[in-house]
């Protein structure tokens, strides 16, 4: 078969700083979801864009081809304005669990197609796993049909969206360009948009715990998101939010449930409420719904009502007693002072290697491992005072988790800790 | 097998623009060459040293690197001292083929291990095979015998000298990459200095028929090879040469072994014999042979009786009536004037659309197909003045070869050419 194009000059083009002429773009991403672009190719031309870019309308044009490669989704059956979210990921981010039913509660439809976790930070449908029955995969007609009757669904994503986003994610891991900020907003934003929801809301963080280390990298990279999906005629905003700390006061699986139960039933801790709402109320502007309080929301049970019928849609038992740790290890102070610093990457990784991440893809996760926080920056503590308990199904883990976590926070006497915001920014309007 | 290091931290090091340290760059090259780490990986490591640059001890090490990839010839059991040449390419380069015999001529022994032709510049061993009988395959032995009795031997480097540079090159050859500076000096120079040579002389093209566009360019790697010869204990100098124009007055195969013939024979076009002559001057110098005049021992049949000798060594005739090819085309002027430009990658790509050349690794060449340059820049002509022979076995090539040569040379009515100075500079002492 003759092709119109060849991969050296495609490389060429980028390689020279030059921008890569549309019919070029349509054609690289497809010849290589073809396996015609051979993966040294790509790889080549994936650091060439690293260290020299995309110009925004170039980078619009290679997020649709990657679309291009696979199936989009048709939410034209959903009667109710669809609004999705995306977490760039942190540690103890479980916000899609109270947010999803909470939008739903106040009349748009969520349709939330969520990952695995790998490394520090968890995945969604980890911690939905470890309510027993609950099943990641939902048919195309059930999940439009949940969306009608319950308003949210949370499942897998099917192998269709954006498949050569999938090879070249896989191809960037072992290559050193996973941090090309146009290669990680067109991967993000072709599988978004892929999902056909008519708006958007991005949770970018900024800190140790996340993706994104500085501010000004995680503002470029929601600005990039943020134009792609407008370009894409997908109302998009994004909120910049601080990740140098774990959120809320759990870091596992079945430990960030109860946790999310928690803010449904009105209660849990200030943050993740904080930031549950906050993100509540860009989904809703996002579907054109105003003039409701996501807090009412969360203290009369409405959200919690569709939660229960979330859960049990997908077969799984919202009564149900979650998975328990067999071990316990607690850490106390060894001084008296004010806790100010709690690196969220630090206790990411503890949690990881208490059985709550996956190293490889194939790995399994233990629903009950993971870490209780006792106490947050800001508050006093006195020798011996519990901190942090670890959780693990075998012993055997506590002492690397531990060691990942030395040096993970400061006990300061007489110190002071000044808060810092925990929404920086908004992107987008 | 536990790896002491990864093939992503490597990339990571150089895409950040950092040092590369000596035992990851003897890594990475041992572990590519093992199949450890994958082409996509190397890709990427290319792209970023394309991109980025390599500091000069770590292009050094690099270079270490890829002759420790495989073997290096022990020329200990040669008693003359050993001198060596490389050119980086051109149209009309057949200078090795009078250079060789003539250092030998003058006390040297020249180790000259040459390669195949690939696009518009032609091969050394391409050419010596259109003597009927000769062969390019030497074994070790015979090439200390050789070097020791006639004092000059041309033969294909064995599959031995610096596997990872084979590798690489293939790699960088699909992925846009020849073109790096650093890569494209530590592959010659890896073979060069595996070759064993005391000392060795580079000539670097410049112009248009040569890889170097820029004289900026070509000074670079000049500089950078010489760097990394002197660096490894091979006394090397470079002359950077001009290459805007073909080297004397034929192109392909035979043709240029006729005209090497007619240099050998006290004879030949003038830039030809000069360029043989400043180069032997520089090879016999770093061989420590001073006082001795190169002109000379082409006038009075020195060289000459090498190069009988060198030929008959290796299974030809130098008695032997070169082919000729089936079809000529001659190719007039069109007005009268002064040819003031006769470009050298016009003509090279037209000779190798004659079929002096190969466009894949496994094309067969003709021995005879190439061209006659009738004139040469300054010249004056007159409208229907023959200007080129054009030689193929087969005459549908003409028309090919013909649009190549199409605004490659100019004929201006009263015009005036201004010669530029072949040998431009010389790097290095």
């Amino acid at each position: 078969m003759n092709e119109p194009f060849d991969a050296v000059s495609v490389i060429r083009t980028k390689r020279d700083r030059n921008r890569i002429p549309d019919p070029q773009i349509d054609w690289v991403i497809d010849a290589y979801t073809r396996g015609i672009v051979a993966e040294e190719q790509m790889a080549a031309l994936a650091m060439a864009i690293l260290l020299n870019g995309m110009e925004g309308d170039e980078l619009s044009r290679w997020t649709d081809a990657m679309i291009g490669s696979g199936e989009r989704l048709d939410l034209s059956g959903v009667r109710r304005p669809t609004t999705d979210k995306h977490s760039t990921g942190g540690v103890g981010d479980k916000i899609t669990l109270p947010l999803a039913p909470l939008v739903a509660a106040l009349g748009a439809a969520v349709p939330q197609l969520s990952g695995r976790g790998l490394g520090h930070t968890g995945g969604t449908l980890d911690k939905l796993e470890s309510i027993p029955g609950w099943r990641a995969e939902v048919s195309n007609a059930d999940f439009i049909q949940q969306l009608n009757e319950i308003g949210a669904v949370i499942c897998a994503a099917g192998d269709g969206l954006a498949p050569a986003d999938r090879k070249l994610y896989a191809l960037r891991d072992v290559t050193a360009t996973v941090e090309a900020i146009p290669l990680i907003a067109s991967s993000i934003m072709s599988k978004k948009i892929a999902e056909g929801s008519s708006s958007l809301v991005l949770d970018v963080k900024v800190g140790t715990g996340a993706f994104m280390k500085t501010e000004a990298q995680a503002r470029t990279l929601a600005e990039t998101m943020v134009a792609l999906g407008t370009a894409a005629g997908t109302h998009t905003v994004a909120l910049l939010t601080d990740m140098d700390t774990p959120l809320g006061l759990t870091v596992g699986n079945a430990l960030e449930v109860r946790e999310s139960i928690e803010v449904l039933a009105g209660g849990g801790p200030a943050d993740v409420v904080e930031l549950t709402v906050a993100l509540a109320i860009q989904m809703l502007a996002g579907a054109g719904i105003t003039g409701v309080d996501p807090a009412d929301a969360l203290a009369d049970g409405r959200a919690m009502d569709v939660w229960r019928a979330m859960i049990r849609a997908q077969g799984g038992d919202p009564d149900a007693t979650l998975p328990v740790a067999a071990e316990k290890h607690v850490v106390t102070s060894r001084v008296t002072g004010v806790l100010t610093r709690l690196d969220a990457y630090a206790v990411g990784v503890a949690a990881w290697r208490l059985g709550a991440g996956r190293a490889r893809k194939e790995d399994q996760v233990s629903a009950a491992a993971g870490i209780n926080l006792l106490v947050k920056p800001g508050d006093s503590v006195v020798t011996g005072q519990p901190l942090l308990v670890l959780h693990a199904d075998d012993p055997d883990r506590f002492d690397r988790a531990l060691q990942a976590l030395e040096g993970g926070y400061d006990i300061t006497p007489g110190g002071t800790f000044t808060p810092s915001p925990l929404i920086i920014d908004k992107i987008g309007r």
